[in-house]
């Protein structure tokens, strides 16, 4: 391995990661994005975290007052390792010795917390307050201990061995010596710590550490957890991971899941296991996907649905979740090498993690609905808000899991653009970025990489130092650019069209020589399998992986979504700003009407008409992208577009009459 | 007032009500739900109260260990008085004596519960519980009160002054004393205590319990309830009463609330209040319904959703929703005379109320899905179930308010169907009924309705007996059959079309006149308005009033109902056993097939294509009425059915080549 700021570094699979001292990004979308990360997310999650005590916490607990003080839910900790571990990689990103200093401060504040033992949480096992692992179901203990090792190895990696590191071991050790052979037979209710303890392995070198997370993976699913009011699968402990054949429950739970049996499947070399995930996520795919790569539908669980249950307007699709499919996904890929991976990553850092923040990185989704039928109010702007609220981003939650882990995502993004194996260098994800690393043997490749995508399909590969033989180089093409011709452009300027998966250019590479991917990113209408019948009788359209949506602020005076009308048989066009990623319009023809006519109907159903016709002059309509929604004010939104051809109301039947001279009369 | 056998007594209003001992239901589809309800579903309340130490409680509790030994959740006392009204007003409709034994055990036990003051609960107040009123939001202890003056008031009437009604005046003078002027300035998170109170004002003449009950109504909507996870509107805390433009919150709690406010409104003559709730029944039925008269889609709080959220797969449309449609459609019946509020109690009654109990009345739906995906498993019969799963009907749940709730409907059922005035009597439920009561000066009236509605829609009335002038007999034409030819024909055998309303005849009638109204039952078409995203692209099936369902169980084996595309060019018609209202069947035209042949994409959503022709060659797809789903072992289920005409995907473009000659190629 050459290098090892790795946020994920198997010793197996089909394909090596790139480190953080590999891969910059040099500009466009996502290095707009990571700006804003470094500059406002980072102070505004650690500043949150001061004014509604979770930080406090740990001194609280020092000082013998935390059953009296402590601030926040179970789970509040974890937000502070989160951060931890976001600045430990945005150090390493360029960010330097001002975040070292804050990475020194917090650790200062959470080192005296933690007990002899290696223990450490501030909701439990001090005086006053229950019992160390009295709620393994609803605790959280272990999932903030696990993000604890997660900031230690990130700061290890990022920053060479320090004093995080040393907690995080500490409490793996404990965790370790608490729950393994002879100890508490038992899981955690909110997976992480399985994928933290094979990092750790990794990261040390130590068996212990991936004997506990196999242990924890096979233990799940044997109900040692009390089946509690939404039951066994919200806690994925059902039945054992090897069984299941579908992401089920609580989605980030189940997702944070899969990613440790993956991690803990590729050390162990345990390919039962991983089939097994795979054949999960397949599914999970299939039928329990938004568009978006959002997951998870229920509002009251935060869990998947039943397969095809995907409402639009009642979705939950918590940027968390997004967050640990993205972690799910490079898992896989890194594994497999299979290019299906990288496309849902792409889908969903575009249109779940991408949406969460606001322009500003100072307020953000926890749930990402793709329907929203009535303006939302101005969030506060100095008390924490309602998690499941999706009318416009949010500066802090009562639960505020999602705005430290988007932080922490795109701290680590530049490592989710490329791999390397012995044959050469892949291309997952585009954006402007300066690649160099080593091939088998020590052969220096550097890449410098250039393109306006997503706004734009053209993507250049630059070679700027290449080893004397041939090797090859690999760029994945998007399983969106299905139907439309895509190409690739070799050093010679020879074209050839390339169908999704993976295209290769297998040559000897002369610094300078160019490969130009072209993309097809022309706005295109979507349609959903029809068993998805919350959205039957509507469309979508996605330019490039981008979703789009229609907002009301884009609507003539007091119109909202709902009254959208398109016409598919005239294709989507680009619209003004087009090729601006951040703000790009796509214009489509339709009709905003009030769907109804003049107000409501006073009973909502009625017998069956004929259908309507086609709008007579259809007006154009607006869209801009999904992950652009609800910068410019309250609005209301949707993704899923009705179409023009529905059925209408057949003519009211005024043939009855009344006759009162014969004493038989109607009336109301 | 010629009957005090009646479930709502207003001292004014546009009607009045006649009560159980005016009207006998003696045939048809009610008398045989109604027969089950005496004969199986009391007795098996009483038993599971039994086993799951309910009843147990008020033991307990003077016994002085309900610290220990409560059992059940905070308003499990209501279950008790629930069953305690159900058993009054069987009692009165021919169930005497048996009846009344139970009511004087079940009194003896409850008695000793209650404190000197009047106070009545086995979930607060006593050592080692919480204090009285220290958790007004979700204590539930004026809600329990509530409904034992209910019950009490029940007793009253059916049976006479009895030991139940004192001890309910007693906890209604304690509710007074301590919620009234200069007590304590809030109400209860779950409104129920207003109607109740009204109603015992209705049988005392007490201006105090009125008094008390309008106090409640006009503190509501003021915040004096601390906003919880889920908002101050879930307890209806968010707007006064007469400022609120549509119900919204906890579905049963608004419901209640509205119910209690029209009594108040009625009683104290304060017509802007019966106004605004009559202004709230309008928006909700227009924008928050289901095709069942169903309300309340969310999962989550048990709450209305925003305007048009309606999905068939999550309708969650709790059983006590429709119970509490009905009590608030009722109220506003009598109150303005008008018969789009009887349209929508016979919508609810056929198709929430009558689709909970099971045929033998011993298991029920406490949500009532409207498209159940996945078959259910058999619930447990010895121990409680989710009360969210919609699969199966189960025997009992931890929260069990809708067994009791339904019983209690069922038992009043016969003084829904007519009412008089001074000119005459109004029917506004059909069913085989013997009705007597006096017109205005004791002019004695006597009716025998004769009818196989609502498989039928021919309904007869004949006169028994009449007073010598002319008087105007009134009969409700659905809503449902606007656009159908209905038609009345007078005792001289003159046929004349009527339109929904009201239809009159007015004259001098004679005994063994008989009137008779023709409705238009067939089976018909049913879309919804384009706004209930949820539903676009499929309709819908009723007949008469009855929604119609598609069962997997009368498909060809091995398939689905999301397997069902109809073909709305051919009209639906009666299939097997239509005229049986339990278990009649439609035939629609259509297909079964596997939609989108063999297995899944691996991603859901694709390039539109072009749409699909009809099915060439469509066979009949049986349905049954939604009531009596579920009855046949588990299955799956749905209303709401996909029409033929839908977006095909394009051909797959295959155009793309590989050309590995040159080192590119594709590959996945």
């Amino acid at each position: 391995m050459t290098s090892s700021v790795l946020p994920v570094a198997p010793t197996r699979g089909r394909l090596r990661p790139l480190g953080l001292d590999e891969v910059r990004i040099t500009g466009g979308f996502w290095a707009r994005r990571r700006h804003t990360n470094t500059t406002a997310t980072l102070d505004h999650c650690r500043d949150w975290m001061d004014r509604v005590g979770w930080t406090g916490n740990f001194r609280a607990a020092v000082e013998g007052r935390i059953h009296r003080d402590r601030r926040g839910r179970e789970f509040a900790d974890s937000e502070v390792y989160k951060l931890l571990e976001a600045m430990a990689w945005e150090a390493a990103n360029g960010g330097g010795a001002p975040l070292d200093a804050e990475i020194s401060a917090l650790t200062e504040l959470v080192a005296p917390a933690q007990e002899p033992d290696g223990y450490l949480s501030t909701a439990f096992g001090r005086p006053g307050q229950p019992a160390r692992y009295s709620d393994l179901e609803e605790g959280h203990e272990l999932y903030c201990q696990g993000h604890l090792v997660q900031a230690g190895v990130a700061q290890a990696r990022a920053r060479g061995e320090g004093e995080l590191a040393k907690i995080a071991q500490r409490a793996a050790d404990h965790v370790c010596a608490t729950f393994g052979p002879g100890g508490i037979e038992a899981v955690c209710g909110h997976p992480q710590i399985e994928s933290a303890l094979v990092e750790l392995a990794r990261l040390t070198g130590r068996r212990r550490y991936l004997d506990q997370a196999a242990l924890f993976v096979d233990r799940r699913g044997h109900g040692t957890l009390a089946e509690g009011e939404f039951g066994r699968a919200y806690f994925q402990d059902d039945l054992p991971v090897r069984r299941a054949t579908v992401l089920r429950g609580h989605a980030v739970r189940a997702l944070y899941l899969a990613a440790g049996a993956v991690d803990v499947a590729v050390e162990t070399g345990d390919d039962d296991l991983l089939a097994a995930v795979v054949r999960q996520w397949e599914a999970t795919t299939a039928r329990r996907t938004y568009l978006t790569g959002g997951m998870g539908s229920h509002h009251r669980d935060e869990s998947f649905g039943a397969d095809f249950v995907l409402p639009p307007d009642r979705a939950y699709s918590e940027t968390c979740a997004g967050v640990a499919s993205v972690m799910l996904g490079w898992r896989l890929l890194l594994a497999t090498g299979e290019p299906r991976f990288a496309d849902l990553v792409e889908r969903t850092l575009f249109n779940v993690v991408a949406t969460s923040p606001s322009e500003d990185g100072r307020s953000f989704f926890y749930a990402n609905t793709l329907h929203r039928r009535h303006r939302g109010v101005v969030p506060p702007a100095d008390v924490d808000s309602p998690r499941a609220d999706s009318g416009l981003r949010a500066p802090w939650f009562a639960v505020s899991c999602c705005p430290t882990n988007v932080a922490r995502t795109l701290a680590q993004l530049p490592a989710y653009l490329a791999t390397a194996d012995d044959e050469g260098v892949q291309l997952h994800q585009y954006a402007d970025a300066d690649i160099a690393t080593s091939l088998t043997g020590g052969r220096g490749v550097a890449l410098r990489v250039r393109t306006d995508y997503p706004s734009g399909g053209s993507v250049t590969v630059r070679i700027g130092r290449s080893p004397a033989g041939p090797w090859t180089l690999s760029l994945r093409v998007p399983q969106w650019a299905a139907g439309a011709m895509a190409s690739l452009v070799d050093p010679d300027g020879v074209h050839r069209p390339v169908a999704p998966g993976t295209a290769t250019v297998t040559r000897v590479f002369r610094p300078g020589d160019e490969i130009r991917l072209e993309l097809p990113v022309a706005p295109r209408w979507i349609r959903a399998e029809p068993r998805i019948d919350a959205v039957r009788g509507t469309v979508a359209v996605q330019r490039g992986p981008l979703v789009y949506c229609a907002e009301s602020v884009d609507l003539p005076d007091g119109h909202e979504v709902d009254a959208i009308r398109v016409d598919t048989s005239v294709d989507p066009e680009d619209g003004p700003g087009a090729t601006d990623a951040s703000a790009g319009t796509v214009v489509v023809a339709g009709e905003v009407a009030v769907p109804t006519g003049d107000g409501d109907a006073a009973w909502p159903y009625e017998a069956l008409g004929h259908p309507a016709p086609r709008p007579a002059d259809p007006t154009g309509i607006v869209l801009v992208p999904y992950h652009s929604w609800a910068n410019r004010g309250p609005s209301t939104m949707r993704v899923w577009l009705p179409t023009a051809e529905e059925n209408r109301p057949e003519e009211p039947d005024t043939g009855t009459g009344t006759d009162t001279d014969t004493g038989i009369g109607t009336g109301r």
